[in-house]
């Protein structure tokens, strides 16, 4: 099962370019979310090759504004499983271009559900259920 | 006070065209918290006037896939102020175009903070501040 | 008949984020356009619950350059239905984020048309055709 | 000035990817809108070597509905200055991927203007005004 | 022949907002790759009229940085086809807003194949193969 | 050396969604080069922490076409570098959703320079020059 985690995880790294900039002249809250998501769904779609949909996301933190000169990097790992639901912490990890600071700057815990092609829920096809793994 | 609820209410309609769409053919989980946090983030700065930043969403709830054929509006209103921060509703209502169904898809709850040129924290310039509006 | 028109009023806010600005650091007028073409079509549709495609869009004014620190508001509203054609008046409006200005920065007016699967036009499912309403 | 006009007269290419349709499968008229409008700035920029801004759309026609599988140019051709204003013809060629058909699927007419850098109107540096071109 | 290359030839003017801008203020290479794809893939639909992909890219040199106040113009010539293989020469060519100047700012050539519908490779169906044209 | 090699490494997923489709409904490979580019951008600014570009890239091979329910992987990674120049080898993965197959889809091979605010070549900040890693 530990493979099966670390298979899974996913990263999405990011520079800070002028498209991606809110009115504040930081990073737009609303893409941190979009490539969180994004991250989430490839995590959850590689630890149970299922058909996966967001169902619930809690605690999104965002903890520090991240401006130019930043590299982003979205990291989405499974933290739970159990028959219904999958559970992946993303955080975002933001790196100073030209110095070695690195620190969390958003975070927050997806809930994710498999559904069949008529977009009913479906069973988890993973082992060692209810199991918390962090 | 009822009044500024009313004029800093945010509204956000889209079409479901397919640049919004995820690969299981519904409207892509991101790309919703994305216009919603847009939403969230105008509502704030009407009521306050001043540079406003999303500080933690909480309770994001996708309730039924949006998928083809479907108008989206996502509406964003102030719930709550204290000194220091703004509670904001966030809805996402899907409309059938060719029906006259309508479901809330998605719900959350955003708390914007005030910050100044340096990114620091400011007091809220509102009005009778810790009332619960709704 | 006034009902439907107040229903199918059609609202999209945008904040003015630099991925939105021009060459010469003012809102992108394609967008203006891009923006006001998705309202009209939203507002159509709801008007009507039928295919609808813009047919025409006639005097399309840009009155003010809209500059960062700006909130843009595309209000699309139907004026006009008869048994072929939907008139859609779109006005944008710009408001100051940290001041209580508003004015109107480009409005114009679309004219929409029903079609069916294979393209071709069909009558509008409207009531008291031919009526001006502004 | 005959030859300031082939010199400015400016394409845009595009193929119809699944990220430029709307609803209706058909090519979004606010993406030809916004590509037409990308199309007059660069030609009135390059006739004019000013600071250019659209200041009004007139008869912008959708003759038809531009499907997948095709190829779409937008062309945009100065055909009249005068002190203030230059008058910029665009329309849009759609032309069959597998085939050798080619029709005009949509066309506008745009009127620019210069400003200088405090957004007030400018005459345009051109020789021989008035002149209708074509 | 001659001809049928003259008609291929494919032109994508783009204006430098600052959507296009990398994090050191200048057009993203990534950005100016994708243009260029998209006219080699333009001018190669059109020399064929067969369904085409991208099989190999040499030699994207990037020549000079691309600035704000610039005009960029992709432009896609065929020059050698021979029984399975069309070879496409794409320049970027930037141009500045406010001044006479010009200069090649990237330039690449793209090798492109045609595949049926199971995407195998096909014949391409042009005339006077392995004849070298510039 | 080694250290610095693995802690640059640069990795982007993203799901195939319909907005990454070209015409023929498979991962349109002018975004492919986007995502390399940015890739190895971050690679490249990871390993040196200077200002840098992208000055050529060779033999960019579309080995294999990317069709829905698919996920990609770009990953970037140093292979060598001299006083000037940083060479990263940048690879496309291309993951099946709902099997275990997985195949190498593009690849190509960057090189990168360091410029200083002027744009004029740096030298690079790196040790033990002149070394290829792989």
């Amino acid at each position: 099962m530990h493979k099966q985690i670390i298979n899974s995880e996913t990263r999405i790294c990011k520079a800070i370019f002028p498209n991606t900039l809110n009115a504040n002249n930081s990073l737009f809250g609303g893409l941190i979310m979009q490539w969180m998501d994004e991250a989430a769904y490839i995590a959850a779609t590689r630890f149970t090759k299922q058909r996966m949909f967001t169902h619930h996301v809690s605690d999104m933190k965002f903890i520090k504004a991240v401006v130019p000169n930043t590299i982003a990097e979205v990291i989405a790992k499974v933290v739970k499983a159990d028959a219904l639901r999958l559970t992946i912490k993303v955080t975002l990890i933001a790196e100073e271009m030209y110095d070695d600071n690195c620190y969390t700057a958003a975070e927050s815990v997806f809930t994710m559900v498999a559904l069949n092609e008529q977009n009913k829920p479906q069973k988890l096809q993973v082992h060692n259920l209810e199991t918390i793994y962090y």
